[in-house]
Formats: structure tokens, C-alpha cells, sequence
């Protein structure tokens, strides 16, 4: 058996900003980047088949190694062939680390704030709610329910309340068991809310946990990716960008508190990626609502995972070229047409949007399916457009035109 | 335009019993009988899409008039192109009149009783529970919920909790407003605790409505059914069949109070079969478990609809030719293997027990989903067996053959 090929090429570069399309190789197939990576939290695209997932053009899906950590048990997917194998999808997969669960079930579930603090409407906070569990029943008076130290996480599991612990070597050891093309270190995600004080103490931990996972990595099939953390603070960031950078790790990711606006989010970037050797593919961690693709894009970002154009889609919010729509507002009653003019989904090739709406209302199991078939199409035909410009040279007209679509909110 | 065209013709018949193979013709495709017909209760088989739908191999779904007059409307949907474009279903369907649920809705509610007494467990009674919708949370003691007059009923909904009223005449326009290619009488559906003299009186209504049904009927592209009732009393149930039989009805449904087992269930069609003409499809109402396909056909039905096999498969249960399993079972939790060996359902063919167990523990929507094609392709499957059988003249070793399968539920 040859070695497994991992490749990142850079294809094309946008002169005016730092924006790039290339092609990511995994062992289960190539990406085209930028690529937006819909989650499969519990390993699947909730209410979608890989079937369906692949019919609408999407590359890779995010899972959670928290989740699956928790439940069935990654030892489980590993007897059973692995994850791939276990949810029937033969293409590439990025898994997480566990660490935001560190923060979500900590800080996060206790202070409520996402990962761009809290404001946001929580819908819209790009927070990954798919990553963040419900709350466990029992109160926060109980003690918190997540203690770190310095050699990993102890936590109560959303499920069944038991004693949990993650490290950096069994979030790897559990990666591989899991079996994913790319898998991300095993990280702390501070929240907006912490002081720089412990933030740096935090990536510092981090920095530490990073070294112990690329020690802990054993397995040649899947490249790992160190993640730039540092919260909101340009020192910090751009530290961990160096240092994180400057290790051997195969991919990058930037994950973490990313500030309280876009605006602040946008600066993170310009302050990080520029420090990032060029020939790395780099992951931007649960981010990715439309709006967002095409900023972070031209600050460098090669691949998105986000949870929530497949939530809102839940939800019955809606992506179109001219805002988004909730299929539940009632101008939608008797409309014939379908969610989008021209989209080539499954949806609405064959559905109206008056259906769609009764089956919103009726609490039809089909609504959420159809919703995300929808909200996924969206992305991917978005990220293929921003790709093109990438390649045409033309993002920043792109940008311009889609901020004035989005800015339309129907 | 030519007129639609409609005929059933017996191809086979069984020397041996009342079973029959033929087909149905509709303006919207031909049927091969006998055929199994999911339930499509809000004009979706829930979870899944027509095309899910059609490559399963079902022929005709069972929309229910009750549902859609309340949401979204009928003249909504016909102002939407009908049912069949509504849904973008584009083979045959049958609406149910809105009658069983004067029954579910009224003493069925009040008295817990399904479609064969309460003999059996809930999940097993063929009573169609998507046809009986929630129990509004107004309680018995404000009043009936279902009041039966001469002209019609009126009902509370179940939805806003407003008052409604259903009559022969708006089921028919409601059924025509929908457009569905076979279209039911409406009936009052007694139950198993009602005495002789109430059932008694109740048919002779049911047997008035079925005649200003006749008279309401406009359209000429659908079919309308009469539906025999009578209860358990075998001298009603001959004057019904004998009655109906005689109207100038397209087909015949037998409804209804169908005793208190499966065994008074067959006494009952032993008394209606042999009544009705021979030469109009029959369909038998809200009855439909694997067990009783081969059973029903041999007294010569044609056609079948229950809610149960969908319902179950939402829970959990699934159908195997060794007996029904309950994935949420331990034993199946490393299970590598498929739900059953050589199904050619999308699920079998790609998921394994461990992984579908997955799914249910951990509340996906594709859980519900992935079992209803199983047990979908199952029923299809199973009646393209019996039908088979029937054109072959072993339906009776088949059924000895299903009843020594179906004994073992795991």
C-alpha cells in the first residue's frame, strides 16, 4: 500500500488581498478550495442522507469528536470500520477536537455567550450550537461542570451526567480511532469574556497541548491541524499564530473567541493569517454564515465549518440571493413559487414554498430535510461563485454585491 | 381532452379463496393489486420525499381529507394545482372523507378504542393513529368533542380548537377541491362499543350519506369509493355490504368497527366479500400490518392503507421476514450488518444496525427517516410476494410461511 497522499496547492492567488483558491487532497477525495464544510455533529448532516449530501456538491463535513466521544463511543465506530464507514460517506471529514465543547459546556453554557460574545440574536452568532450540547439538567450551584488543569478537561457529559475526561493524547487517540482525513489539535477556546490575564495562561496550556498532540499522533493517514487561539487580543493572536505556525503541524485552524462584532472578527484575521506560513491550508472553526464567506475568504481562510445554515434551516429561515426568508411568515401561505428562482436543490425543483410552509406548520418531518437540502445548496453554490471570483480576480466586486444582497433580510 | 380514464381489471383469481391479483387504473397511473398504500396523513409520507416514495415501488398513497380541510385548506390547495402537484406526487392517491375521524376524534378519544377494540397494544392496532390526531387539551368534561346530526358533524379541531363542520357534501367538494384520484364516501365510523341498536341507526345515516355523496359528486377524474360499515354485527354488516354494493359507487372500502381480533376481523370480511360485486376494486381501511396482508387478501381485498408500519418504524420498530426488531434493542448497539440481510432498501443497503441504533439513541432526524424506507420497502415488497403468489396459486402456502416468520418478533 503507498503512503496515503496528502496535498495542499495554492492554484490561484488574489493580488489585491490574500484571498486564494487551491486544492485540498485528503485520502477520501479532493477539495476545491475555499470550501464551506456543512457539521455532522453526531455523524450525520442532520435529516440528510451522504446521498444527498454529495447530490448537492458539498466536499466535507465537520463531525464532533465530543459527541461521538460520548456516544455510541469512538471505540465503537473504530470495531465498525471507522467513521467514514459507520455514517456511508466516502468523502473527506475534518472531526474537532473536543476542545470547544470545553468552552461550551463551561464558560459558555454558564456566562451564555457564543463565540462572538453574545451580540448576536443566538440564531445568528455562528456559535455551532450542534457543538454545544443542551444544557445538563443539573444547576450551575452543582460546581461547574467543566474543570481543566494542565493535563486536560475533566467534564459531566451532556447525556447522562457521568464524569468525563479529554486530553490532548485521548483526543487524538480518539481522532484516530474515529478515523477522519483531518483532525484538529485538542485545544482551550477561551470566551470573550475572560481577561487577557487568563487567556494568556490559557494559550499558553494550549501551546503546550499542542506539542502533546502532535506527540500523541500516530497515524499517517490523517493531517493534523494546529489551532491559532489568543481570543481577542492582538499580542496574544499574534503569538499563537507564530508559534502554532512555526510547528509541524499539516494544516492550521483559527478558532476561539473571535471578538464581539464581525468587524473585530475581520481584524483577528488580518492580525493572524499573515503570520501563518502560506502553504497551509487554514480552517476558520464555526464560522460561516453567508455574509461571512466571502470576508474571511479574502483574508486568507481556505475552509469554513459552521452549524448554523443547517440550524436556521431547522428553524425555517431560509438563504436566497436577496436575504434570507422564514417560511413561516404568513405572505408565504398560497405563494407558488418555489424557496429560490433558479436554485437547483431537490427542494426547489420540486417544492412550492406554500408547501413547504404547511409542512413548517404541520410539523412535518420532510420541513427540516427539505429546509437544509436548501440552506446547503445555498452555501455551496455561494462558495463556488466566491471561488470563481477568486480565480477571475474579481472578490472584491463579489463582496460588494453579495453585502448588498444580504443586507436585505426578507 | 379525452376522458380520464378509470377500470379495474381482475387478471388472476385464486380457485382456492376470494384472492385476486388485477389492475387499477387512474388518471395519475395503474396500480397492480393487491397493493399496500402509505399513509401520506398531511399530504407527506412523513420524513420522506416522492421520490424516496417512488423508489420504493409504492404505488398510491392515503392523504386525509380531516388533516389537509384543516391545514393548510383545501381551497388552498387547489388553488395550488391540487393535491398531486401540492405534493409533487405524480402517481395515484386516495383521500380518506374526514368520517374515521368523527369516530377517533368523538368515542374514540373519549373511550380509547381503536379500529379492533382495545385488545391490542396501541402500537399494534392498525387503528391509524395519524389519522387520530392528538387529543386536544380541552377536556371530555366541556362537552363531546363530536356532535353527529342528520346533515353532518361537527367536530372541534384539533389544531386551533375551533368549531368545524364536515357534511357529505363538503367531504366530496373538500375531496374534489384536493383532487385526488380515488375519493372515499363519507361514513360514520362506529366503534367496537357501540351496541346494535346504535349501530343499527348510525348505518342506516351512513347508508343516506352515501347516497347524497353519490349526488355530490361532480368531477369525472376521480373515483369515488363506498365504504361498507355495520360494526361486528354480522346482519348489519350484510345489509351494508349489500347496500353499498348496489349504489353506483366505483369501488368498495370496507370501514369501520372490525371486531375485537384479528380473527372477528376475518369473519367480517368473510360476511361483506362475498356481497360486494366482484368486478370493483376493494379496499379495506386502516388495516396493514405485515401479518394481516396475506390474510385480507385471501377473503379478496385488493387494497390496503395503514399508518402503522410508517408509525412504527418512527419508533423504532422495524420489520424483518424473521419478525419485527426494536433497534433501540443493546443487542444491536455493535451490529454491523444491515436491518435485513439482502433488503434493497436505501437504508439496508447502506447503513448498519449499530449505526441506525445511533441514530434513535442520539434523536437524528434521519433516524425516523432511514427506518420508514425500511419498512416501506418491506410492506412493497412483502405485497409484491403475495401478489405474486396469487397470480401463481400458492397464496395459501405463502401465508402459512408468514404466519411461521412473523410469530417470532424479536
Amino acid at each position: 500500500m503507498t503512503a496515503p497522499v496528502f496535498a495542499f496547492t495554492v492554484t490561484h492567488t488574489d493580488p489585491q488581498s490574500r484571498a486564494r483558491a487551491g486544492l485540498l487532497t485528503t485520502p477520501h477525495g479532493t477539495i476545491e478550495t475555499p470550501a464551506f464544510c456543512p457539521v455532522a455533529t453526531q455523524a450525520t448532516v442532520k435529516a440528510l442522507t451522504p446521498d444527498d449530501v454529495r447530490a448537492i456538491g458539498v466536499q466535507m463535513v465537520l463531525a464532533n469528536t465530543y459527541h461521538l466521544y460520548l456516544r455510541p463511543g469512538a471505540d465503537l465506530i473504530a470495531r465498525l470500520g471507522g467513521l467514514h464507514r459507520f455514517m456511508a460517506w466516502d468523502r473527506p471529514i475534518m472531526t474537532d477536537s473536543g476542545g470547544f465543547q470545553v468552552f461550551s459546556l463551561g464558560f459558555g453554557i454558564e456566562h451564555g455567550v457564543g463565540k462572538i460574545a453574545s451580540i448576536f440574536p443566538a440564531e445568528e452568532a455562528n456559535d455551532a450550537a450542534e457543538r454545544v450540547p443542551a444544557r445538563p439538567s443539573r444547576s450551575s450551584s452543582e460546581g461547574r461542570l467543566v474543570r481543566i488543569d494542565e493535563d486536560g478537561v475533566t467534564f459531566t457529559s451532556h447525556i447522562d451526567g457521568s464524569s468525563q475526561r479529554l486530553t490532548p493524547e485521548t483526543s487524538i487517540h480518539a481522532q484516530e480511532l474515529l478515523g477522519a482525513d483531518c483532525i484538529l489539535a485538542f485545544d482551550e477556546c477561551t470566551s470573550p469574556l475572560n481577561d487577557e490575564a487568563y487567556t494568556r495562561r490559557a494559550l499558553e496550556r494550549t501551546h503546550r497541548w499542542a506539542l502533546r498532540c502532535l506527540e500523541a499522533k500516530t497515524r499517517n493517514d490523517q493531517a493534523l491541524f494546529g489551532i491559532v487561539q489568543g481570543g481577542h487580543y492582538q499580542e496574544l493572536r499574534e503569538a499563537s499564530a507564530r508559534f502554532i505556525g512555526g510547528l509541524p503541524f499539516w494544516g492550521l485552524a483559527v478558532g476561539g473567541d473571535l471578538g464581539r462584532s464581525k468587524a473585530d472578527m475581520h481584524r483577528i484575521l488580518d492580525w493572524v493569517i499573515p503570520l501563518l506560513p502560506a502553504e497551509k491550508p487554514r480552517h476558520l472553526l464555526g464560522i460561516g454564515m453567508p455574509e461571512d464567506l466571502a470576508d474571511a475568504v479574502l483574508r486568507g481562510i481556505d475552509t469554513f465549518d459552521c452549524a448554523a445554515p443547517t440550524r436556521m434551516a431547522r428553524n425555517g429561515t431560509l438563504f436566497t440571493r436577496s436575504g434570507r426568508l422564514n417560511i413561516l411568515n404568513a405572505r408565504y401561505t398560497a405563494d407558488p413559487g418555489p424557496v429560490e428562482e433558479g436554485c437547483p436543490c431537490q427542494t426547489c425543483t420540486h417544492f412550492s414554498r406554500a408547501y413547504l410552509r404547511h409542512l413548517f406548520k404541520a410539523d412535518e418531518l420532510l420541513a427540516p430535510r427539505l429546509a437544509t437540502v436548501h440552506n446547503l445548496q445555498f452555501m455551496a453554490d455561494l462558495m463556488r461563485d466566491i471561488r470563481q471570483a477568486v480565480i477571475e480576480g474579481n472578490l472584491r466586486a463579489l463582496r460588494a454585491e453579495l453585502l448588498a444582497r444580504f443586507a436585505g433580510h426578507r
